[in-house]
């Protein structure tokens, strides 16, 4: 079952002059309100108080952000005041500044009169381009997980439950050929425009009809486990929240299937700095055998 | 530094009737509380609501219960009830039931007359067994610290920091030769009668001197690291309040020296069961190198 979803962040031609319309992520899991930005100012809030969040969606809203603030003037002072705001907004933030740089590298060639239209389209092809990464991620993920489903059929069901009996193995019982995918953090499509990163494959298999289950750690110390079993909930994933410390007695009791997290950045050769506590799972993984897999685009490879 | 601690459990025979003291761990971290036990019920309601918590501090509470009990009738329709009504506060509590029985070995063999007195001697003699054991698994203890130590000293210093100027190390800046243990839960004075089983060589190497640090994971589903910082801030030993996650980092950084950890029991063959998340410790501290010690009195051991 998949309820309408939130969209993270989508254009809104409606009213007079185009606005940008968020999902207020300071809000959730409690509730779920879709808040307009319409200046300059609204987007550098919005970063500013992460009402979004998640490097890739942060990138857009920058470069919605952009266009928001030549509505009046698209003079090269104010498109220099503009990027300066919104840069100021989250110091640290990569995809940030890689956005800010492509808008101002597209705008400042551009004779004045058409830079507010070009502003327009480049933040909507930052968006789309994030769209279809991640939507390619979930396609390049989706055979690993029907590759694990495929072989539960030839075995004719999951291996039985250690833990038969007790409340954690409902999902199994329910369905014996359920994938246990785990995941860390929330790398999901609230991290993103769309689709997510380390989700995207979940989703690909959700909507390719798999049965999946997903173990969501709850991601101390700031909780952005919620956020993951709460796009979960919203797009019908059947999911278990769970203490980050219960990560090691599962994978050791051979209920998760594979590990699927996203990164925040990969080093060329390949070791991967991601949110605290991965280290942990991903030795436990290894200890039992469990695949793991880190999920991103090619922009979070630093190659330098 | 060492403040005045507050015992979890003496008796006090100021009044008219004996009855015993207890802090009330359901009010802590926030406010140190001690409460009278005068009656059976106190002492029932004291298991039954973790107002004591710890399976060695159950248990004397219990066999002071059982004392606090036969205080107008120690006849064996009354004992039995007395114990019966213990029994029934915690249902899977081993120490709980260990206690009760002993007490209830001792007695029934006794006159009527002694056996009030009696059962006041043997709930202190088990409260004072619980003592003498932990102090013993301190001195044990002491020696692997004391041992690190006394390495650091030949090295002039701890290896550099890589983290040198954030704020995690200032304990090793203000003392290089500060000795780095990681506990987990709270295996600490406050689950037992006095000193702790996890904790116990810690407050020895503290009491002898040794400059130490203690990370304290922050124990999550029930944050049973909270207590932990609790009584080792009154004891003036200087931690760290950690996420769970953050673990496998700080070892990997070499930021720690050893792990101590108690258990619910041990297998005859030296499996330990423990509080989740001891796994993801105990795996990531052996990819380091990292001494891993689970500390615990002989009860324990599970020989069957």
């Amino acid at each position: 079952m998949t309820r309408e979803r939130h969209p993270t962040l989508i254009e809104d031609a409606s009213g007079r002059n185009a606005s940008v319309l968020i999902l207020d992520q300071t809000r959730l899991p409690r509730e779920a309100v879709m808040l307009r930005l319409a200046t300059l100012e609204d987007a550098a809030q919005a970063i500013r108080v992460m009402q979004v969040r998640g490097a890739p969606l942060i990138g857009a809203t920058a470069a919605y952000g952009v266009a928001l603030g030549l509505a009046e003037d698209a003079g090269d002072a104010r498109l220099a005041y503009v990027i300066d705001t919104l840069a100021a907004t989250r110091p640290t933030a990569v995809n940030l500044h890689w956005a800010l740089a492509r808008m101002r590298r597209v705008l400042q060639e551009l004779p004045l009169a058409t830079r507010r239209e070009a502003a327009w389209n480049e933040a909507r092809a930052i968006a789309d381009e994030d769209k279809a990464a991640n939507a390619a991620i979930g396609q390049h993920g989706l055979p690993l997980i029907a590759a694990i489903h495929a072989a539960f059929g030839k075995e004719k069901g999951n291996p039985p439950n250690p833990l038969s009996g007790k409340g954690g193995d409902k999902v199994r019982q329910a369905s014996p050929a359920t994938v246990n995918v785990m995941t860390h953090c929330n790398a999901g499509r609230l991290a993103t425009v769309e689709h997510g990163t380390a989700l995207a494959p979940v989703y690909a298999a959700h909507a390719a009809g798999l049965p999946l289950h997903v173990w969501v750690s709850e991601t101390r110390p700031r909780n952005q486990g919620l956020l993951t079993a709460w796009e979960l909930a919203e797009a019908g994933v059947p999911h278990t929240l769970i203490a980050d410390n219960a990560a090691g007695l599962l994978l050791m009791q051979g209920r998760v299937d594979l590990v699927i997290v996203g990164a925040d950045r990969i080093a060329a050769n390949g070791d991967t700095a991601n949110k605290v506590g991965t280290y942990l799972k991903a030795l436990a993984a290894r200890e039992h055998g469990v695949p793991f897999y880190v999920a991103a685009p090619l922009s979070t490879i630093d190659f330098a």
